[in-house]
């Protein structure tokens, strides 16, 4: 579904938060062909530097204000937190007609913080590429970070169809492959398929703390958990702004955990093997369309 | 911590169900300089061919007596809902002296029927090699799977020193770092590292359905869940054979999830990201001290 959004379109796109994610940004772009300038903004000045060694953006700037007056389009990549004080920060300094959309994980909480901080005349949609990985910093970007990644957009009932096309086409020009559905079905289906896995991630690393028998943990252990060494900061922004779905979430799993719990108390073999064998079959199918091309899941590593 | 143990000292090694762990076994004598006879005994023609044609076993059988009955070294790498049948079949073909021990992931059970079917005249140790991989069958079966894994061995207090000694020694030469523990503590401590994350994948798969959520599901989503694709009937037996600790293991994690959701649902963020903060610690400092040689982790795939 590519569609007629051209990136060079775009003199001068800013990221603002020049991380894991902003910088793949910054390398996708580059490796897509893009000959605009690629501004990175940021708080620390250090960050910004190892931005521009990596050659993830073109100029960087603490000043936020300055670093998108001029752009056409905008990429808010920092954790959600910031975003009302950056939002609050550009928003007189934008130009009419500017994209502005974000990488977020929550959806709801950035459409209201968009809605009542950008003007009108400004062009907003949010996004979540499901890429990146535990790892943080610039020095973990990858030019082919989003290639055959989703990524979602979730316009509200008044965003403009063409700032969707457009923020979906900026996408697919990385590589993603766009899916749009409402911010407020963004958060519920997120919740349990990466809010809740990470939460759970963490209490699984607590558990094993207990009789130290984390000394004994194979490379299960370690797949299991991986998520549970992202960005403690950027995760309690996200179940934050996300706690109503969360709590739901953590309300399912604890229901499906105490009729597993049920079966094993009753030695319920077959009824055991049957809801194992259900998830195989599920997250095997799963696999095959998500990796059908051979594509191996991207962020993985130790 | 090698010791005088030496593989070529036994003149036939048999394993007893030639899948990823005993076809690795056999890939893994041959690479650590083994010039005995690997024998490779399993129900299925078919994959004791494929056995063969991957050059794990030198020669197979259907026949476990037969199998087994001039072996110096037997190793039982089924799902452990075989061994009573296994056991008691080899039990009277057994030479005296011979090293039994298997690779199954629980060892109270195991101890169990080991004590009640094999002769005083066998030496019998459980072991626990923490490798593999969600996958199945001989064709993912690695030469270097046990290469820095760690060996479970899991000696009762009547087991002699030596036995322990030589089915250390057996796994070393394979590449493994042995760990001895009783089969009691093993299995407390597995609910926990190994049994439960496998319990709780299988649990975020079952919720990934509800809406179609999965058809948005992530890298993150495919690590969390990586385990849920291993083999139902085997974990099963595991579960099973594990039970008691298990449904400990899983209440400890919901009185875990508990917690958090208290934490969300008083928007306790100091709470939050203190918790987050030592999971991610926690796993971060397993991280490097498990794979501090900069080994990856054994076994990780889509």
């Amino acid at each position: 579904m590519r569609n007629s959004f051209q990136i060079n379109g775009l003199e001068r796109i800013a990221v603002v938060g020049v991380g894991l994610l902003g910088g793949s940004i910054g390398l996708a772009l580059r490796a897509a062909g893009y000959t605009g300038r690629r501004v990175g903004i940021g708080r620390r000045l250090e960050s910004l530097q190892k931005a521009l060694n990596y050659d993830a953006v073109d100029e960087v700037t603490c000043d936020v204000p300055a670093g998108v007056a001029d752009a056409q389009m905008v990429i808010l990549g920092t954790p959600v937190g910031r975003f009302e004080s950056l939002l609050s920060q550009m928003a007189p300094a934008l130009r009419p007609g500017t994209l502005v959309t974000d990488v977020a994980s929550t959806k709801v909480e950035v459409a209201r913080l968009a809605a009542r901080f950008l003007p009108q005349t400004v062009r907003f949609v949010g996004s979540h590429p499901m890429a990146g990985s535990e790892k943080a910093g610039v020095e973990y970007a990858r030019a082919d970070l989003f290639e055959d990644a989703l990524c979602l957009i979730t316009p509200s009932r008044s965003t403009p169809a063409d700032t969707v096309e457009q923020v979906s086409g900026f996408w697919q020009a990385l590589g993603g492959r766009t899916v749009k559905l409402s911010p407020a079905r963004h958060d519920k289906l997120l919740a349990r398929i990466s809010h809740l896995p990470h939460a759970v991630a963490a209490a699984l690393v607590q558990i094993s703390l207990r009789n130290k028998a984390i000394e004994l943990a194979g490379p299960g252990f370690g797949d299991a958990t991986r998520i549970a060494s992202g960005e403690p900061a950027m995760w309690t922004d996200i179940f934050r702004t996300n706690a109503d779905n969360m709590v739901q979430a953590i309300d399912l799993l604890i229901a499906e955990l105490r009729r597993f719990r049920e079966r094993l108390a009753k030695d319920d073999a077959r009824g055991i093997e049957k809801w194992l064998a259900s998830s195989k079959l599920t997250r095997d199918q799963w696999v095959a369309l998500r990796y059908e091309q051979g594509h191996k899941p991207k962020g993985t590593s130790t």
